[in-house]
C-alpha cells in the first residue's frame, strides 16, 4: 500500500478578489496531483497511455479551510478507493503537516482521443495502479 | 418555482491540449453562474452581501459529455435543492438545447470576510433565495 | 478600413487579490478578440486556417485604467497596422464608451502545426484582412 | 549587478488545444518571477510594501521559441534596465541551459491600494532594487 506524494507549488494569481486560493484553483492543484501520478510517474514505468488520453467522469470535493498563498508548496496525498476495469476512483488530502485544506475524489476514464471512447484499463496499467489501493470509506463524505 | 438561466461564454483558452473544454473550467463555468445569481442579480433585489463574502464548501460534478470550444454560450440553469440557516445547496445543469453536458451541486456558505467566519443567511437572503427551491433527488447522483 | 468589435465578457475570477482584473488576464480578452476576429469571422469567410495554427510573435501592452468586475462586457477594437508575407500587427484598444483601459499591438504568425513551422498568408487570408489595415502611429507607444 | 533567478513549475493546463503553452501564460510566469522577487524576497529584506500594492503599467514580450508541458520548471532571470522614483522596468528572460523560450520587459509601479493612487519608491525599495539594475540596451527590441 503506497500513497503519491505531490509538493505543488501555488501562484499568487490564484487568490481571488476575496484573497483566498479561490475554489476552483484547488481543483487545479488536483489535477497537476494526477498528472504527476497518472502522466508522469505511469510513463516512467512504461505505461505513457493516460497522458494520451484521460477524462474526469465526477469530481467530490470538500473544502476545510481557507488558503492564502505563500511561497511554499503545499502537499497532495493521492491514493485510489476503487480499481475498475474502465475507471478508477482517486482520493486526495491537499495539507500542510497539521492542517488539511481540502479533501476530494475523482473519477478518472482512460480514453483514446483518436476514436473519441473511453477505454479499458491496460494490464499494465492495472499493475502501475493497484499498490496505491485502499478499500475503506471513501474521503469525501 | 424558478431557475435561474445563465448564456455562459466559453473561451477558447478553457480547451487543454487534448483539445475539449478543461473539467476544471466547467468548474469556473457555475462560478460565473453563481456571480449573475447571487452577486449581480441578488444584488439588484437589494441583497449585496453575497458578493462581499462568500465562500463554496462543497462540489459534487458530473461529466456527461465533452464540449469543444464554440462562439455561442452554453446555457447554466440553476435552482436551490437545499436553504438552510448558514448555507444553501445550488444544482445546475450545463446544457445546450439537447444535449447536457454536466450536472452538479455546491453548498455555498455566506462569509463575513472581515471576522473571517461563516455567518448565517438574513431574512432578506432567504427571500430571494426560496422561490429557486427545489426539492427532490439531488442532480449529481 | 473597417474595425473589428469585440464586445469581451469579463468573468469575476479575472480580479486578483488586489481587486482588479489581473494584468495577465487582459491578454486573455485580446486572445478572445483575435480569436473571434481571425478563427470565427475569417472561417465564416471561408478562411480556416488560421484557427488551425497561428501564434504569437511578439505584444506590447500599456495599461491605462484599472478595471474592476461588472457583469457588461468590455468593447474591444481591433485592427491592423501591419500586413506582412509571413505576419501581420493587429492593434487594439479595450475600453468602454469613455475610458480606454488597455492599448496593445500583437505580431500574430500563421502556423502549420503539423509541420511544427511558420507559414506564409495566403492570398484569400490577405483578402481578408487588408480592409483592416490602417496605416500611422502604432498604438503602444 | 546581480540576477534574480527564479524556478517556475509549469501546469499542464498551461498548454492550449494547440499542445504548447499558450502565449499568456508566459506573462503568469513573468508574474510569479516577479511575485518571488518582490513579494518574498523583498519582504523578507524587509521591504513588504510591494506585497501590498504594485500594478503593471506596460509589458512587451517576445516568443522564441514554442515550450511544451514537462515536470522540470523553466529558469526566469529577472533583473533592473531602469529605476525611476515612481516606478522601475524588469527585464526578464525564460530558459533552460541552452534555449531562451521568452524575452520580456515589464515596467511596475507601486501603488496605494487605499487610496488607489501611484506611490513613489521608498528609500528601502530603492536600496532593494539597486543591485539588480543593469543599463544597456532593453532585452525586448
Amino acid at each position: 500500500m503506497a500513497r503519491h506524494i505531490y509538493a505543488c507549488p501555488l501562484r499568487w494569481s490564484d487568490m481571488d478578489a476575496f484573497g483566498h486560493v479561490n475554489n476552483v484553483n484547488f481543483l487545479r492543484y488536483l489535477e497537476e496531483a494526477r498528472i504527476d501520478f497518472t502522466f508522469t510517474n505511469a510513463g516512467e514505468a512504461g505505461e505513457k497511455a493516460f497522458s494520451e488520453g484521460s477524462v474526469v467522469a465526477r469530481h467530490e470535493i470538500d473544502y476545510l479551510r481557507p488558503l492564502v498563498y505563500r511561497p511554499e508548496p503545499v502537499v497532495i496525498e493521492t491514493w485510489l478507493t476503487k480499481l475498475g476495469n474502465a475507471s478508477f476512483t482517486v482520493a486526495y488530502e491537499i495539507k500542510d503537516e497539521d492542517t488539511v485544506y481540502v479533501r476530494a475524489s475523482t473519477v478518472v476514464v482512460p480514453y483514446d482521443l483518436a476514436s473519441a471512447r473511453p477505454r479499458r484499463l491496460t494490464a499494465g496499467e492495472r499493475a502501475f495502479l493497484a499498490p496505491y489501493l485502499e478499500v475503506g470509506e471513501p474521503v469525501a463524505a
